[in-house]
């Protein structure tokens, strides 16, 4: 049936504003302002939503403020934690039982604590890991391997040595090479620095943020070392960019790399390259450094940290035997006084 | 002139449409549904907004994620820094002038830096502030007070007297307490902790966390102290609460308070309160620290720390004085090691 245009027109005349009326409550309907407008409590709802996102938002900002604040009074420089591909710093400790040993962990734990990407090899002179080093490192909050590999007693010192006699901790640094080199066995592109810092020695935190970027062996001054206030890396300016021409000591100067091991750090990748370099129990003495790094690099090949080897970031430091001269007599009549309590 | 009512509904009947479609119109347009029928940029502008809050809010919740790692790695506890409240621990440490000082007070500074609300005291032995630790201070990123205060010479230890010939530090740490006792002189409730760290002990970080509530005076364990293995407070837990009744030491066991300086921490207000009391230097050898805890409190009053003294939180070690020999030889050639480097 066709229709009737003159119909239609009437009826669309009387009917418009009740389409039209109908219309906007569908289009209200949907876009939820009825909701708004008659109901107060959905109404409440969405305001509370918002109001529950700005609160959140809010409240995240404080905690990220406070947290920086946090992370500022410790110290710990933005870049070093804000960097998840930051190359990991291998740090390879000998160690070996004694009474101060605790202690110097302790003093290493505080300060590697500081240090992000910080993987702890500790290497105890021991035919057996120890419980107090176990649970040291266990409880300590660091990231670590324990190993242990005994010094045959032929290389040992002897109570009355002087402690230059014998390289010491050889074979445990060589222990703690041949574990990197399992554990990247298969990595075909391993990023990392290798490092070795025996237990005695003081660290300060900017020390391992200068040798993060080992490209070859960077190297640095070290403090009270080898008879004199400082020993380093003689740098020179000249021509293009700086590099290490030799030593300052006041002792074997003709060393070909006048180092002691707390004055230098290895490229990962160059070690695991160098498949055969490791320490040598044979090095004469004060040779052991030198020996070791002449299998790595030339000298010209250096990277001199520190600002140019003019600061001191780490020094060798040795701590007094403590004097247990009451400690035996009570032992002898059965009194420890360390009887169930570890120090 | 008085309405018609018939007049007036035949009215509303014919336009009643009219004005509800008005009505929705004006209502539609305050809640801006046409903006967000009409105008896709208005609606995009929207729905940005609130796509740019959920980023914050994403962001921000990384962010928090992120700091927190950090937070843990670098092991502070949450307790420590989300208390704003929390009683600051002053540290009052003496320290003079020798080859090893920087090391010592950067072995310091890394454990302290784990701490927070921590206000270190440093006080010179020398007749003015020396610039390698006013520098070290101000870089250290901890909150301090440089001090000095020289100890005249016949106090003063002789290069051949044994360490324990006369008590060392004792002007120092005295001008230490009377550095707080006059920056709390118009402070009616101060909140806060006294420990006196000298600068050559080895500190852990769990130390000041057991010190912190310290409400009299606090004890606990010292390392490698006295001749023996350990020092410590005798315990007992019989009857009301745990309570020290005496001491374990290889050494002048009938002290009243038979512990090492590194072995107790102060409440501030009781320090402030004895407004007298401070370190002798007519103390007999060993007796300093029992001689200024006798005006302080009670054996009974103590409060025993460290699960009841059974753990090991602070040692007594001492640093070796570093071998010279090369540097005197090198300094009589005028050519100093340390030359133009602080070590």
């Amino acid at each position: 049936m066709p229709l009737n245009p003159y119909f239609i027109k009437r009826r669309v005349r009387k009917w418009w504003p009740y389409i039209a009326v109908l219309v906007l409550i569908a289009i209200g309907y949907y876009k939820g302002i009825f909701n708004q407008i008659s109901s107060s409590s959905a109404s409440d709802a969405f305001e509370e939503q918002t109001r529950n996102t700005m609160k959140e938002v809010f409240s995240l900002q404080r905690q990220v403020k406070l947290l920086k604040s946090v992370i500022k009074r410790y110290s710990i420089p933005e870049k070093e934690y804000s960097d998840v591909l930051l190359p990991v710093i291998y740090v390879i400790t000998p160690t070996y039982a004694r009474p101060h040993q605790k202690a110097e962990l302790t003093r290493l734990k505080s300060v590697f604590l500081h240090v992000p990407a910080l993987h702890w090899v500790v290497v105890e002179d021991a035919p057996h890991k120890s419980q107090m080093v176990s649970e040291f490192l266990k409880l300590s909050g660091l990231t670590y391997t324990h190993l242990h590999q005994l010094t045959p007693d032929d290389w040992k010192l002897k109570s009355n040595d002087p402690n230059w006699r014998k390289p010491r901790g050889v074979l445990q640094r060589n222990a703690g090479l041949k574990w990197l080199r399992r554990k990247f066995m298969y990595d075909g592109d391993p990023r990392g620095v290798v490092y070795f810092a025996d237990d005695d020695n003081t660290y300060s935190i900017e020390l391992f943020t200068e040798m993060r970027d080992t490209r070859t062996v960077s190297v640095w001054p070290v403090g009270l070392v080898g008879g004199v206030m400082v020993e380093r890396p003689q740098v020179s300016t000249i021509g293009t960019g700086p590099r290490v021409t030799g030593w300052l000591t006041g002792w074997k100067t003709n060393r070909p790399f006048a180092t002691d091991m707390a004055g230098f750090a290895v490229n990962l990748a160059l070690l695991l390259k160098k498949t055969k370099v490791e320490f040598s129990l044979n090095s004469p003495i004060g040779y052991l450094e030198s020996n070791f790094l002449e299998k790595l690099v030339t000298l010209d090949q250096l990277e001199p940290k520190a600002e140019l080897c003019t600061k001191v970031y780490v020094w060798h430091t040795r701590t007094e035997k403590p004097n247990m001269k009451d400690e035996e007599r009570l032992r002898k009549e059965g009194k420890a006084t360390n009887e169930g309590i570890e120090v």
